[in-house]
């Protein structure tokens, strides 16, 4: 990693060329060079923290001023116990992730001779702004090198001294391997960001990971595909039928568990069958948990007649804008529906297109909202925030899409590859087919087991008996 | 379609909302509407001829003054023999195309009863500029709609009354359908493009389909996601061991066969070993078909040594801006190398990333080089030419991609779906799993027949196997 006072021009190229060795390295290489960052940051431990002390002093320093909050101070700690045995097993847990690279996904025969395959490659140079954690630099490190992709790191000013210290160790240990050090460069300062923004020659993605304002300075500002989202405003359609001990279960773990997340709860849509039955049971719940409610005319009247004990202060009327509104806090709107329909079409309206649920024990009602609701992840019973790359069995995330081409919802590694056509022949050429020529056999081909695909033990036994059956 | 005087953010909106009831829409009813457009445009074939040929007349009155081209003009023309049959033909074959959607590309068991899919879906509203080509119209539309995605159309002005005809008959047929009419809207004027390229809130995705002043115009105005090339910069390297007979053969077709096409050949690498062996032969050949070579020293001194006879017209020195030019016509750049490495160094910096081969008989050196060079399409011993979606069995495309994400290479209708994450539990939630808690069973499941999947009778068989074998 270099830690680097180049121009944004200088270090776009750079990564550039070190994109291409490193695309090409084999994954023993890749993983080679995590076991040696790994090893190296395990080693330098004090050295890190001794640097985030450095970090610490100084936000608590601004903190005192008040322009900058105790909780973000916190999150900037990586001395915290178990903190920095995190992030080191992390870059472990990564190395041992199946390789996302060099797969054949598809295989076509168009001709005797003639092979068609697709076959996954690292997208090339990502940029990735991310805020104030240092711990992540480590994270996304190893992301881009096992994915075979160069990375430009941009971390927040909160944690300089952090990252500093974390890319000089990284440097020192990728100098021993086969990784160049071009691959991973970290600029410090942020007047950089706009320049590097508009370098689509040498830059292939940018990841922004932060706040709404980051994210929309990024959309507005690149000329680069911008991979992330802005807002996540999620929502939960509570049907009448729906058991409300379950329903309190479930919309209490989205509301409450962590009310900063993307993937928290922050609008409740009521069936109006549900007003009267299940509502007072969820909202009782959540009321206790010092969640406000901001109630359209219809829940706030049926809730008012049924919790009469509770104070204004937690039951309030919504404004409109409660319904376009990520809150990050203990406060949730709620509104009354009609139909499934205008659920949906509320949703597809107001919500972030983030992850979005339905709560009902009809078979045909949630399918016709998982068909209908435009939305990264749409769940059935379960809560809003299982939306995570962990939970969704990536190992690890670098994000959550809402785009709607690429990557969509939790981004694991497989979203920081992309394909290449690979055709293999002997001298066939295009005008040899077609009308009075020879025709295209276009035969869609079994993949081996040696192109990359991971299989289990099973599924290669049933595909040894199947191309003997077919004596491939 | 409607054929709109709608502002550009009624047409984007009207699109959306269009979108979701279409994206809901089963293949038989979307199939149904493209049988019902091809059935409407075999009955008005005289109409729109009779359109077709008020654009001609003002086409030609155009050419005469200048400033357009008569091979312009040609490619407005649908009366030619033919033509039109083969527009009505390409309807049929996309509704006769597997359906892209609802197909389940992934699942997880996260935990008992807790079951996690990716499904494909459509991507939602398309925003398509292309030029004159009328016929073009209800290709895309076919696409469009076989895909479940809604369409804005903006066609090249040559082809105004082409497109009102055409698009007035599929309105009506539309009409008829379960397909909302607002799902395909064909704008007018040219003015609302900068308008629609800013409303990403509506529009996911633009594709421009033309030249390379088009593209670049679309990627550096838009804010909606752009997916295309603006050139077509192909590179064929012959190393020094390949047949001249096949190398003939395979450079004339890349070359020659249409040297306006962007798959077409612009630039060739010579193993300097190659120089006075094959170059000469594959050389003559070429300028025996009218190309003009512009050669480096190397090649030209090899060159003129071998072939004296030809004029300085056809082998002329190379300037620089030849290697980074798309001619489009019948002028080839030539270079010397004198590696491998160089060749891939050579590519990687001055094409434009759309498809590159290479000539080889040695296996370690081709896979060097399909592994080393960062291109949408990487060929070994074919033509260039090859690049194209029919050929490789989309049955038809959208246009050929040098992005780095989404899609790449030739777009068929894969290109334009993406997924979302359906997910399907009974009240678990996420604060029951981790440190203490339940653990995560993060097991692959098989995909069932009945989730769209295609597969062939054979490949059903094999599941049926695999299932009875793990008592699934």
């Amino acid at each position: 990693m270099s830690l680097t006072n180049a121009t944004p021009l200088e270090v776009a190229k750079a990564a550039r060329v070190g994109s291409r060795r490193l695309a090409v390295l084999s994954t023993d290489k890749r993983n080679a060079a995590l076991t040696s960052i790994h090893k190296a940051l395990a080693d330098g431990k004090d050295e890190v923290l001794a640097a985030n002390k450095q970090d610490l002093v100084d936000a608590n320093k601004v903190a005192a001023g008040g322009t900058l909050s105790q909780s973000l101070v916190k999150r900037l700690d990586l001395g915290k116990p178990g903190k920095y045995e995190d992030m080191l097993q992390g870059i472990l847990d990564v190395r041992d992730l199946e390789d996302p690279i060099n797969k054949t996904t598809a295989k076509t025969l168009l001709d005797d001779t003639l092979v068609l395959s697709r076959v996954t490659c690292p997208i090339g140079v990502l940029l990735i702004i991310f805020e104030a954690r240092p711990e992540v630099i480590a994270n996304i490190s190893a992301l881009a090198i096992k994915s075979g992709n160069a990375a430009i790191l941009k971390g927040g000013r909160e944690s300089s001294h952090s990252f500093a210290a974390i890319a000089s160790i990284i440097s020192q240990a990728l100098s021993t391997t086969a990784v160049p050090s071009d691959c991973l460069q970290l600029v410090q300062t942020r007047d950089v960001i706009a320049d590097l923004l508009k370098l689509d020659t040498y830059i292939d993605l940018c990841i922004p990971r932060g706040g709404n304002e980051l994210v929309r300075y990024v959309k507005n500002t690149a000329s680069i595909p911008v991979l992330g989202h802005a807002d996540g405003i999620c929502t939960t359609y509570l049907s009448g039928d729906y058991p409300a001990d379950k329903a309190t279960k479930i919309l209490i773990d989205a509301k409450v568990s962590y009310p900063a997340g993307c993937n928290a709860l922050e609008q409740l849509l009521v069936h109006i069958s549900a007003l009267s039955t299940t509502l007072p049971v969820v909202a009782e719940a959540l009321l206790q948990k010092g969640v406000s409610l901001r109630c359209d005319p219809a829940s706030l009247a049926a809730l008012s007649e049924e919790l009469p004990a509770h104070s204004a202060a937690l039951l309030q009327p919504a404004s409109s804008e409660d319904y376009t509104t990520e809150f990050l806090d203990l406060v949730l709107a709620v509104k009354t529906v009609s139909s499934l329909d205008e659920a949906i079409t509320h949703i597809n309206a107001h919500s972030s297109h983030h992850t979005d649920a339905i709560l009902t024990l009809d078979e045909a009602t949630a399918k016709s909202f998982l068909a209908g609701v435009d939305s990264a992840s749409v769940y059935w019973n379960t809560s809003t925030r299982m939306a995570d790359g962990q939970r969704y069995g990536f190992g690890t995330e670098v994000g959550i899409s809402t785009n709607k081409i690429h990557s969509r919802g939790p981004v694991g590694l497989e979203g920081l590859t992309i394909y290449k056509w690979v055709l293999v022949g002997d001298a066939q050429v295009s005008a040899e087919y077609g009308a009075g020529g020879k025709r295209w056999r276009h035969e869609r081909m079994v993949v081996g087991d040696d192109e990359g695909v991971a299989r289990s033990e099973e599924e290669r036994e049933v595909l040894r008996r199947f191309r003997a059956g077919k004596g491939v």
